[in-house]
């Protein structure tokens, strides 16, 4: 007798819930991921910002799932999906399924600007966080080499670009860096002359939040010496500076942090999705018209049937989803014919967003506030949904040892660097010393 | 007045101890060094075996020298020395020197076959040690949905050329993580059919100890699981496979761990070289004719004048030579002219290797011992010897964590990847699956 079979697209907060749900199930999973680990994304700005390592947020898919006989994981990028005939296709092979889940998450978008992402990174896997903690470093180093005061001052201007939480976030983890580590170990840089920029196109940050955190976030981040400025709408970007409007900022660092959209699967897909490239999904998750195949977390549109609002980009809703769905193919396989679907509900558990060392806000469903105890509730409850206790112990050990000596130790250059040096940093300190060797 | 001047290029082992030597003396010190860290090689090989995370072995350099105020640290590569007239030479840029520390260290020698590289990848940075991890961790994704049995078993072996301790640990890490990580994690490799080949070209492992220690290595390595070839020399190495005279091995995962020379800077300097590209020094470690030029730590050659035995590339004789180095520069500068200098003496402490959980041989000075006590003093020195506070408890407190739960958690395949499947691991598993696509 063959299984059925239940195929699973990425190992993002919305996949592992959905194959975790069919543990015990008389079926065969298959999860597919281009990655061989799952990312627990919420810490990923720690990476960039050089308070993690990697390793420390990232987790081996196949270890996750060591003990579940029926998963088949595979590192894999699915090409395309063909929901008529019902099999992805990778490179030149096909895989079947009875089921499908579509949990393939979001990338950046840029608002039809594509040019500048060159310029203008965002941060959605490993690989991001190390380019942007590479960029970062080395605009530190390079400054400190650099004898020309306007070129030294765009490399000391930072600019990111959104003021969502992982905008107001990377902003304060910048901040902290340049006012603490920075100028502690570099000669010719201090707090004054490194800007940190945050730019919000709309006219407050954590649109998501209750305006007084929004106010709280701002005042936060204003204190801490970050320039907030909303109602900024970036018109250009390149690889020397950001237009925004008429105003033109001289800037060699800049960080997007604006837009997201659905990643680039769901459009071989060939059914109705929204501006972002999510598909709109009918209220049990499933693709009309094709009620075996799902879309869950961040690929999916959807409005909740109850509050009548979008369910958001967030890992709770990611994670229910998930389970909504394992749940409904759960009962279809164990009764062997289709049943009446629910409709997913999202349960919304509130936002937070920290800012900076024991200052985070939290909108807890009505329960607003921010400061220290926001901090701890923010720091405790993304520990508490790492993935493994080898990382919640180490990650945790890490910021208490980190708030206490006030340092980050994981600025490491890696990769091929090509610096821009214009001169030894020696002259920069030495005022006396000659440019001619010494006989 | 200006200050002396002494320039240190390098901020490995040597080098540190040289700038630290130099503290509190009236004199400029300029550190040069590619990278923003000091990496503490020892331990490697276990960032390519995805045991540590970069960062835990990584340390930045300008963090180690806050509080040494007379030393500006540079990170950039320094193209050029001119002995005679006392500069070195950084892109346009020159920079007098009253002295001079060469600590630039060493980097594989293929012994003429540099073609070799390419599929044979040496140690020796940390972008060599994830450029390996990736390439251990894709073997067995690849090997996962490999069809073709030989081309299978290409993948699943792996050759270690060299059997110093380099070669011994990388060959009984990768065997830990082949015979406990992998069978558990992946559906179709187990423990029987991955192989891990250690070659040496010489008679006996580890030929720096005594043949008691080399014959405990070998038998210890063996009864891993691990295959050890002495007297085995390589004489081809190409994507597919090794060569050992008329032998052919087919494998696609190859690791250099056989011969060093020093870094490309000496052959700038036009002065004798041993075969190895290392400088000839005095008994003062300063380059003959040029008394206020020192080499040091891996790019030095010389004879101990007590033993008469050549000073092996090894931590401690770094270290001691820089710190040699700049206790001579130390009195020079204080006193104001040049002193009768002593000759270095190395202090040998010993040797020691391990070769996997609880197994680890040591020469310490006549000392000889093996198995679980080797182990734990290796363990402590290794982490005694870490450059911060931060990095001794983490790293102590993951190797004993993963010495309880046997596993490895930093399998991270980051970079671009370009998997070569030849299809999706499905079908290895499930024999009766049909591959066309179910309707």
């Amino acid at each position: 007798m063959t299984l059925p079979r239940v195929v699973v697209i990425g190992a993002g907060f919305a996949g592992l819930k959905a194959v975790k749900g069919l543990a015990d199930l008389p079926c065969e999973v298959a999860l597919f991921d281009k990655h061989n680990y799952h990312l627990f994304q919420p810490l990923l700005y720690q990476v960039a910002t050089a308070a993690l390592s990697p390793a420390d947020i990232a987790y081996p898919i196949r270890r996750i799932f060591r003990n579940q006989q029926n998963v088949i994981v595979s590192m894999v990028r699915v090409d395309r999906i063909d929901l008529k005939r019902n099999f992805i296709a990778i490179e030149k092979s096909i895989v079947g399924y009875d089921y499908l889940v579509i949990a393939a998450g979001a990338t950046h978008s840029y608002f039809g600007r594509d040019d500048w992402e060159q310029s203008a990174p965002g941060l959605k896997s490993i690989d991001d966080a190390t380019a942007i903690r590479k960029r970062m470093l080395m605009a530190f180093e390079e400054a400190e080499h650099e004898a020309d005061p306007d070129s030294r001052r765009a490399k000391l201007t930072f600019i990111v670009v959104g003021g969502g939480p992982t905008g107001v976030e990377m902003a304060g983890a910048l901040r902290e860096i340049a006012a603490q580590d920075i100028p502690r170990d570099f000669r010719s840089i201090d707090t004054v002359n490194t800007r940190i920029i945050l730019l919000q196109g709309g006219d407050r940050l954590l649109p998501a939040m209750h305006p007084d955190l929004s106010e709280r976030a701002r005042k936060d981040l204003e204190a801490m010496g970050v320039e907030v400025r909303v109602n900024a709408r970036v018109t250009e970007i390149d690889d020397r500076g950001v237009n925004i409007g008429a105003e033109r900022i001289e800037c060699q660092n800049v960080i997007w942090a604006a837009g997201v959209q659905a990643a680039q699967l769901t459009r071989s897909l060939g059914v109705p999705l929204d501006k972002a490239g999510r598909v709109l999904v009918d209220p049990d998750l499933s693709i009309p018209n094709f009620p075996n195949a799902f879309v869950v977390g961040d690929a999916a549109s959807i409005i909740d049937s109850r509050t009548h609002l979008p369910v958001p980009g967030l890992a709770p809703a990611a994670m229910q989803m998930g389970k909504f769905v394992a749940e409904i193919i759960h009962d279809e396989i164990l009764v062997g014919h289709a049943i009446e679907r629910p409709k997913f509900k999202y349960r919304d558990k509130g936002v937070m967003a920290t800012i900076g060392k024991a200052k985070a806000v939290a909108d807890l469903r009505g329960w607003r506030f921010g400061g220290v105890f926001a901090w701890l509730a923010w720091s405790l409850i993304h520990v508490m949904f790492l993935i493994s206790h080898r990382s919640r112990i180490f990650v945790m050990a890490g910021w208490i040892w980190d708030y206490v000596s006030t340092s980050r130790e994981a600025r490491l250059i890696t990769g091929p660097v090509r610096a821009r040096l214009s001169r030894p940093a020696l002259y920069v300190e030495s005022e006396g010393a000659s440019t001619t060797p010494k006989s």
